[in-house]
């Protein structure tokens, strides 16, 4: 099977080496940052091209979702499967008379970080039950975990997965512009962090809540406010409290 | 060193219980919740009481923080150290006429979750330098990390501790009410929170940022918002966009 990658930023780049990995050789990495194209190709000993696409077997397009329409336009062959690799656009977004379908890895991908792929779980989505056996073949090959997932139901696996990795990235940066403020190392933090992770693998997430606001304890919030000099961190601190605060009590 | 333990709470049961564990040995606790001392104090072999405070060398308040200055009234001896375990409370709270001091432990704590205590971080805060000596050292018995931090320093340490704690689990919470309403299994989620905090031990969180608000997706969170239906969830969706648009994208 000739496989295509189409783009080259975080989530390209680790399926170009999950693949290469897994002894599913990718014929050609396509993109328009041909500096990327260019890095990726050395790493990983696979032709590049800006210009003309190849024909292949399977087109993966892992693309900005604003990019995955048009770049979708580009691919004639009608005897070919073309899947995409986002978690909100449904598959239908693919434009064009070929086999469609959708690879999504639930993952948060950075270039400089070596992940472990066999823990990704892979939701997959497909025009032709054929199709399903392909791609589940694809997948498998890479990790252990493959399910199959229609567009409503990767979206709100998408939706889940901004809480869970997005946002509570955000509140770690957040934290850190705290501790850095005061000249306190953020390492202090990190065995809270383990702790905070650890508690969801064998208690409820909404059985393990501490903190000011499950206690309704409006002094120790009120000292908070106090220390908070910026506006967005100040909103940040007053819509998670109350969002605890109506959770655990009914008068909220 | 006679040492008493006053509070019944996820503090005072995890304290008991790593002092126990240490050589540290708890004469008494104190309290008002019978059956939760009555269940330290079986499971630990300690004394308990709720009527009679015994004298004590080192009293260690772990109680709710809005009734640690009520119960630091009781405490009459003046040669006795007697401390609170509070992240926001000063250490002036404490009202009688004995030394002060504080013994914060940096974790979050539940009954029913075992806890590797060497990892816990300390922060340490006395009016006289001997104490900070007895406070430091019964620290060190129990963990490897023991800091000296004073009010203002543990009160900023508290509320960098309620973003990457006690708000991350709520976010937490709010994924697993998404995936449950969809009859997906959370434990999809668990691989993608895993990488989530073992990037922040080698990447900056700020520059570990990823997901639709840091690459002002719109129509990604458009698509995020129409599957949101709760005012409380889609607050904390659009509050976290706001804060991490504001700080990715000068526009904002």
């Amino acid at each position: 099977m000739k496989i295509t990658l189409i783009g080259s930023g975080n989530v390209a780049y680790h399926l170009a080496k999950m693949m290469m990995q897994n002894n599913l050789p990718i014929s050609q990495i396509f993109g328009r940052n041909e500096v990327a194209l260019k890095s990726i190709s050395e790493e990983m000993k696979i032709p590049y091209s800006t210009q003309i696409l190849e024909e292949a077997d399977l087109y993966i397009i892992s693309v900005k979702d604003s990019a995955v329409e048009e770049i979708s336009t580009l691919i004639k062959n009608p005897n070919t499967l073309v899947v995409h690799t986002s978690g909100s656009l449904p598959m239908e977004i693919l434009k064009g008379n070929y086999r469609k379908g959708v690879f999504y890895p639930l993952q948060t991908f950075s270039k400089t970080k070596a992940l472990d792929y066999t823990k990704i779980p892979f939701f997959i989505e497909t025009e032709n039950p054929n199709d399903e056996e392909i791609l589940t073949e694809v997948a498998k090959k890479v990790s252990g975990k493959v399910s199959i997932a229609n567009s409503e139901r990767r979206k709100h696996l998408h939706l889940a997965a901004v809480f869970s990795c997005n946002f509570v990235n955000h509140l770690f940066t957040r934290a850190k512009e705290i501790t850095d403020n005061q000249g306190i190392p953020f390492e202090y933090l990190i065995p809270l962090v383990e702790e905070t992770i650890e508690k969801i693998r064998t208690i409820e997430p909404k059985l393990a809540q501490t903190g000011p606001a499950v206690r309704n304890d409006q002094k120790v919030m009120d000292i908070h406010r106090e220390l908070i000099h910026s506006d967005e961190v100040l909103e940040l601190y007053n819509t998670l409290n109350n969002s605890i605060l109506k959770m655990y009590h009914k008068d909220y």
